[in-house]
């Protein structure tokens, strides 16, 4: 055997991330591409606003009247004190509910882990072979689960192919009508168990147990719409973002005596840095979404599915043991 | 089927946040407006301070005998670092408070959806016709318990017309006197589980289930009378407050040599900058008002009663099977 | 009805606080006043040395010699990043221990409740008259436990009106002697239970929940010792004190050639504001003094208190029925 | 007896952590060393680029025209600051999930310590000597879960040598061919205490706990595979890293004036540190490799065997008495 | 009664901490020499070369061709502000890991208490007399858990008196050859309880609850044996201080152009500063030694056996009425 060096790479993290494959670059493009793609009219925006700075420097001579020096730097640098420092409290916000979301859906593996386990075991035992479709049916409703817990947060609209595999297509037709497919798929787990209960198929700690497990899913998703519908304050994301619009109208001014035509690149970087870093916030305060760098929600979805196929699997071989 | 695309615009953000649709310009006005509304007197002030610093030094030509340079620079860049700090700090903390605030707002949405799923299918069963009315009117309490927390956060008087439908009159009655409406909810909510359990309806595993579950709404509402009732430690925010007010008097005299008149308006922004931040943290720590950047309570409760709506009407549908 | 408007005013927010009515001024001279007092000495001090300093400069024309410019405003900007960051950590230090003391009396105020509606539900129905007032006793006894904690966090003298009346004078006696007072309460409630189990009156499920309770008040209790006996570490408490007095020992060297006798009011505004800041850190970071920034610990047992006696009200109406 | 001094040198705490005696150059050469060769390229690269700089500077007698002093080092300011913060965003997130991953392998060890008592405990007093070995291999089937865990975090290929001696040929067969071996072993552990159960071994409550802890190893595992597959947002990393690459661009151009060629060896110094503490990060982000800075699993692997090892050997003296 | 004033001075603090009484001067001396006898070595060795630097620079007139200026103070304010961030995060590292060792020593507290009433409470109503030295002697052994996991904490050898007087010979020999001392305890005790139910003196519930506690017992040995083994990543404790190291050296070469000889003392003040902070974060991150500023394990264990006794002391005299 040969032990894989574990490498550091962004190709092998992006790897374990999306399991896709991808080269640097390509990762480069494509995850900073989505944030570039937002920022580029800020930095169109004062790059032509630094060339009219610097012109009018030039034109009216204002270097001499301008000569504030130490001034105006010291506004510059005031407000870059406070604007790095939200910056940074966006940033943590931000980074923080991201990883809270990718905790609750580790959790949303872990739970659809051990109630599949759980009623693939439990229930195996007292089973009659006629009933085992209705098992079966069941353990996929709980992958059918994550699928519309996915589309909801990504708040789309039904895509049926993923779904109705998962189940009859009466189900399906009462799911799209409901307000709420994810609780409604819950709904039907939590009676199935009840009927297994009342046909004394499990006893009540059993049951207990398992109904637990779904109050899990409960508050999985409960956790994540909270993610979804409650941003950082939007006043502070408002804030600071007037603050980074008032800070690159103010540092041309100072740069323009110095830099000449040089301040048009310089602010371009500047730009680019500022809003970047202000844009990944807002792009992963909520981290359900399609984009680039959004949680890989798909790819989560196909980890669970492929749990839940080998217990099925595994439940049928014992059956025609 | 079409993908929407999960777009980051604040127009999106708000309508998740509120549900409802506003415009990016209506938002800012909405949310900022509340903010400046409270600033606008400092920024009036310090505007006039200024005018009459600027004045003072060009009347009496003090430029000279005040240009002590780097030494008031020195003293305004070490307040200035103390004071981002002790921003930053006040942020966070009243940024922690919303946040544990919009936590437990979305543990009521959980738990209320368990609770009333728990009533729901636990006590269905062994139900008669008769005591179906007697069900709602307990399941409708979870409604009311959530509207009867919600106006005591606010500490406001009852408001008739949301609460009177969802009870009978006689109890609201009762209610109107309590010292402590949601408390006195959640206890009819426990002598109606006790009667169930006297009564044989639910096993003493089930009446324990939802009797933790009584707990939990209790222990969210003494979370919220936590956050309500304990700001940040008021000394900090007096002493930030303070602070602010100094720095902002020391400032223009170091600007003014600088500036000219242009000092009024560089003084009006940065008012307007400092005691911005300093105004949302102190809105923030308490996010249960009824001000716009507050937490939609009404929105929320909203939800919880659409949910608890449909359960009661796929519970009369199953009855009249 | 009228809709309160939720007031972000100091004096609001104090009033829910503590329940006292103050306005703006008498709040800044209680709160700033226990920390301006302890401050004091430190300003005075500073205020004459910067005047020695100041005097010595003018003396001997220092000025010219002194005159080391970039030195020492580097290393009194070095000492102040340094110094900045320390004050931070002690700020939230100090603040994280005065927040997890809230948060404990909010679960005693939660698990107080519930311990004692658990008491009264539970144990009701099967209670002969005879046995009433040996329930409201014990349900006092969850009142005196409060009590007996703040006495015993304060670290004072026990108090005899208010723990007399909450029970037997036997049992004050027995109180007045033990080692640790709360302790001993809860071990009186937990022997209560189990007579109450031997007596057939609950069935083990409901002795095991009240216990649990039990334990829950046992481990609040522990929670708070553990605050009160382990302070910020010790050795960065006096580290910092020590870089503070170093720090404004430093700077007047470098204001002096500046401000001239201005000097003297600098430091004495410096001192009072870092040495202001480093006091209210001292100062929250034990709570449960009787200092105006302390926690307010007499409010929170009151509202314990009036919760109980409505219980045992209402429970005195339930069997005179 | 003696007390050996509780000594805080690197080698006694690096001791603690690998348990290999070292000394302190050893351990930095170690330690360092892995990380050093990372970034020595980049130090390589920029000492070649700031030789090219100053070259350029004294040939095209540049020092005048690029005496734009304030301008230059503003901007170095600005990026600077910004960098740090974003460089101590990227170590806390870092060393967070590093300690996460820590705390998970020490709840693997408390885990497997109670899971291994209680089926000790529990199931020996109504085993008879011939189930002795079953319960034997089942234990040891909680050691190579640990081990199975610990190569499946590595991504490494199966070891035959640690899971062969720990399970039959034909369980290792098994698990050499599924698609996730230490969920297989769960699996089993849970049909071994199913079956217990089944044959009146153990009582349904120790089946509850045992299964419980069954439970919480699956959680363990999810929580190691989440720190695994998701890392800090690769968009903030790239963002890091080309931020630093352009800081160290910018560097040169400013030191060149001043330090002539010094400013190589400054170069190589400060890319060296920035470097380093950007790879460091990288490196403990994802702590389960083999690199010498990550978690030491075969150290604690081998903490839990000789664990169960003494408890199998004490369960065999007992069945011997 | 008299209310005692809750002072806020160190001397208080220390007393509540260690239970010791010593004035501010012992207690700085102390916990501070602690740390300078670490750091002295350090601030010798940087006195000595900022006199070699200072004579350098007057010896061979450096001065002028030392004069880069704003060259040299831009690479110290860089490397400055790193180092400050790094010391920062190095700070609230070892503070989190002494404060999670004190809360485990704090649960720990608790647990026994909780565990030493369950017992007491629990199994004395079926006990006969004979048992009672029984049971007081698995009392002791829940101080002897304490004790021996202080002792296996400290990594020292075993100390006879402590331990012998609280259990037999036999078992004392027992001890002294087990490779865990404190898990054999837990052991013991385990092995205890199971006896008793089924000697039928306690029920299953109980016996559940009991082995509960034992299990939080391993839980908080676990939790402090993860914070001794591993340290803060050992590669930043290096990294942080060579950049001391550096930083230290780059200093006076700035310094003596400004200050002559009074560099010698200024560098013995920051060195002292500097490195005071580092040896304390590496002092604390390990909080169970026998440092003045580890934690005060012997007051805690004292503690926890004077709660023990006096239970013990209160079974007996119940057993005598």
């Amino acid at each position: 055997f040969k032990r894989r060096k574990f490498s550091r790479s962004w190709k092998r993290k992006f790897q374990n991330y999306t399991g896709e494959h991808k080269n640097g670059f390509q990762i480069a493009w494509l995850l900073q591409g989505a944030i570039t793609s937002q920022v580029l009219p800020w930095v169109a925006f004062y790059s032509g606003y630094s060339f009219l700075i610097v012109l009018l420097a030039q034109r009216l001579e204002l270097t001499s009247s301008f000569d504030v020096g130490g001034g105006i730097a010291h506004i510059v640098l005031s407000i870059n004190l406070l604007l790095s420092f939200l910056l940074i409290f966006r940033t943590n916000a931000a980074h923080d509910r991201y990883w809270e979301g990718r905790k609750l859906w580790g959790s949303l593996v872990n739970t659809t882990r051990n109630l599949a386990r759980g009623i693939s075991i439990t229930i195996d035992r007292e089973s009659s072979p006629i009933d085992s479709p209705i098992k079966e049916e069941n353990m996929k409703l709980i992958d059918a689960f994550c699928v519309a817990m996915k589309i909801h947060l990504r708040q789309e609209e039904f895509v049926e192919e993923e779904l109705m595999i998962l189940m009859s297509n009466s189900r399906y037709r009462q799911l799209y009508k409901s307000g709420h497919p994810p609780l409604k798929i819950v709904f039907w787990l939590g009676e199935y168990l009840q009927e297994q209960y009342l046909l004394n198929r499990i006893n009540l700690y059993q049951l207990n147990t398992l109904h637990k497990l779904l109050d899990d899913l409960v508050d999985i998703l409960g956790g994540c719409e909270r993610i979804l519908k409650t941003p950082t304050p939007i006043v502070y994301s408002l804030f600071l973002k007037q603050l980074l619009v008032i800070y690159c109208l103010i540092l041309p001014i100072e740069l323009a005596v110095h830099f000449n035509f040089w301040t048009i690149l310089i602010m371009a970087l500047f730009s680019l840095i500022l809003f970047g870093i202000e844009e990944i916030g807002s792009e992963l305060e909520n981290p359900f979404g399609r984009d680039p760098n959004d949680l890989p929600l798909d790819f989560i979805c196909n980890t669970i599915s492929g749990n839940i196929q080998e217990l099925i699997k595994s439940n049928q071989a014992r059956l025609t043991d």
